[in-house]
């Protein structure tokens, strides 16, 4: 059997990704040993519950000691508490990475209080569902779906090469690239989709004229795809928008451009421009499909043919 | 054996909805014998060749003599032509319906074209897939999705019968509501969705500092889903919103309305109000699973856990 990559992992948060980590780095045999820690005791006794770690540690200080890699995987807006109460408790020579949505705002909370002599290298798996805590992850979520880890230019080669091992080792496809530039792909591909289905189910919600019950009913025609995306989990995406806020209110200023010429579009009636840009988009899902980041299947009779 | 519920069925477009009726009206033995409608030589020539019918017309006038029901499978903005083709040759005592998204236009559009003593009522499956044509068609799409029926006050109520009859006899849920009702509905249901994921979709392909492959690469994200529902016919889709450019414009002013606000929430850092709807547009999702209008699988991790 190949040596594991890491021999003592700790996870802090035990939510979705935190869960799926621990699930997947046993699963495929990356660590020797396991820690979760969590603040809130009930995850907490539920991770014991579920048997999917070797250590339970409500203290994050204590649960990181003697650690090789450390993963940060709480809200974005939790990150500098987690520097803050590990960082008189990193063994030298630790890696430290995290999981959060947004990559430059977690540098800016994490970085300046870090211990020099520990590797710090923050990552983000592009993967998830719509549920949260401890029962929602499963080991093969982040098979075939990219992670995006974000060195920087002085990071130690051998320590990032370990985390793209690990990884990779749970199934992902690694790509690097800079916080920055990760802030402004993810605002396109993730925030600003989230935050179109939020307001889009906020509005359905809102509207006096047609009831909840017919929302729901008839939801089958578009708007259930963005109930699922609206389901996600409130904090975590709260922080996202908040630390993620100029490369969000950048595209959304495009996204905004676009849909006040698509309505006058339908306004004046020119049908044109209209299936023009209905048949340009449906190219760039045949590109999504052939790289294998969704099925083909039809999957809005999704009760139907499989 | 149940006597079947019409004797000749005539069905005109054979694209998705087209073929999934006269798949499920023959598995669920609704009609005895069943005519296709193409105008497309090569959409019939594939019906013809999946077997699916007992006749296949290129003109549709020929198509529905003696048909007992009648139902134009047509995108919205080719009802007109479809009701000047059949009007005489029509038989008295016919049910003449359809399957559009829009229903206040079809009205205008085949009304007053329609011979006294033919029985027109609208109709409306909330059911589909992103893929369109012959090879498309399912017989199980109908199952446990709703569809609308249109009646008018006068419309008769046998033949309003036997139309729900048949509904309902390929596994969907009925439910009757005027023209207009059913266009606000929709609107909010499934055109300002599609509108949405369409605009996105484009937001994202016209973007100078984020490339194609990144998109594509990073769209588990939550952009995919958005890819899969403006995936649709360009065509089918382009009429609906010219054809129900009010209600569209009405709910889209809406959408647009509490966008701004929430881009407001966001520029300010007011995470409470972001917090709020977040949590306020859970609810929604869970009564939608609930209804069994979608699965309760976690399916942003689609390869992984089932």
């Amino acid at each position: 059997m190949a040596p594991a990559l890491f021999r003592k992992l700790t996870v802090i948060g035990i939510g979705l990704i935190g869960s799926s980590i621990v699930r997947a780095a046993r699963a495929y045999e990356l660590v020797e040993e396991i820690t979760i820690a969590d603040r809130d005791p009930a995850h907490l006794e539920r991770a014991r519950e579920l048997g999917i770690a070797d250590r339970y540690c409500l203290d994050a200080g204590e649960a990181v000691e003697d650690a090789d890699l450390v993963i940060a995987c709480v809200p974005v807006g939790a990150v500098e508490q987690v520097a803050l109460a590990i960082k008189d408790h990193l063994k030298p020579g630790a890696i430290v990475s995290d999981v959060g949505s947004v990559k430059g705002s977690v540098v800016r909370q994490m970085q300046p209080h870090l211990p020099a002599g520990v590797h710090f290298i923050p990552a983000h798996p592009v993967a998830g569902t719509e549920y949260s805590g401890p029962d929602a992850g499963f080991a093969e979520l982040f098979q075939n779906r990219w992670s995006i880890v974000c060195p920087f230019e002085d990071s130690d080669p051998a320590a990032l090469d370990r985390l793209v091992g690990f990884w990779a080792g749970m199934g992902a496809n690694v790509e690097c690239m800079s916080a920055e530039r990760h802030d402004l792909v993810l605002a396109i591909t993730s925030h600003l989709p989230h935050l179109i289905a939020y307001n889009i189910v906020g509005t359905a919600a809102d509207l006096e004229k047609v009831t909840e019950g017919e929302i729901m009913k008839f939801s089958a025609g578009g708007f259930r795809d963005f109930t699922r995306i609206a389901a996600s989990d409130p904090t975590m995406w709260r922080d996202v928008f908040l630390h993620n806020k100029d490369a969000v209110l950048e595209v959304l200023g495009r996204f905004q451009e676009d849909l006040f010429a698509l309505q006058r579009q339908i306004r004046w009636g020119e049908g044109d421009k209209l299936f023009n840009l209905f048949t340009r988009t449906r190219a760039i899902r045949k590109g999504i499909v052939t790289m294998g980041q969704d099925a083909a299947a039809p999957d809005f009779g999704r009760s139907g043919k499989k």
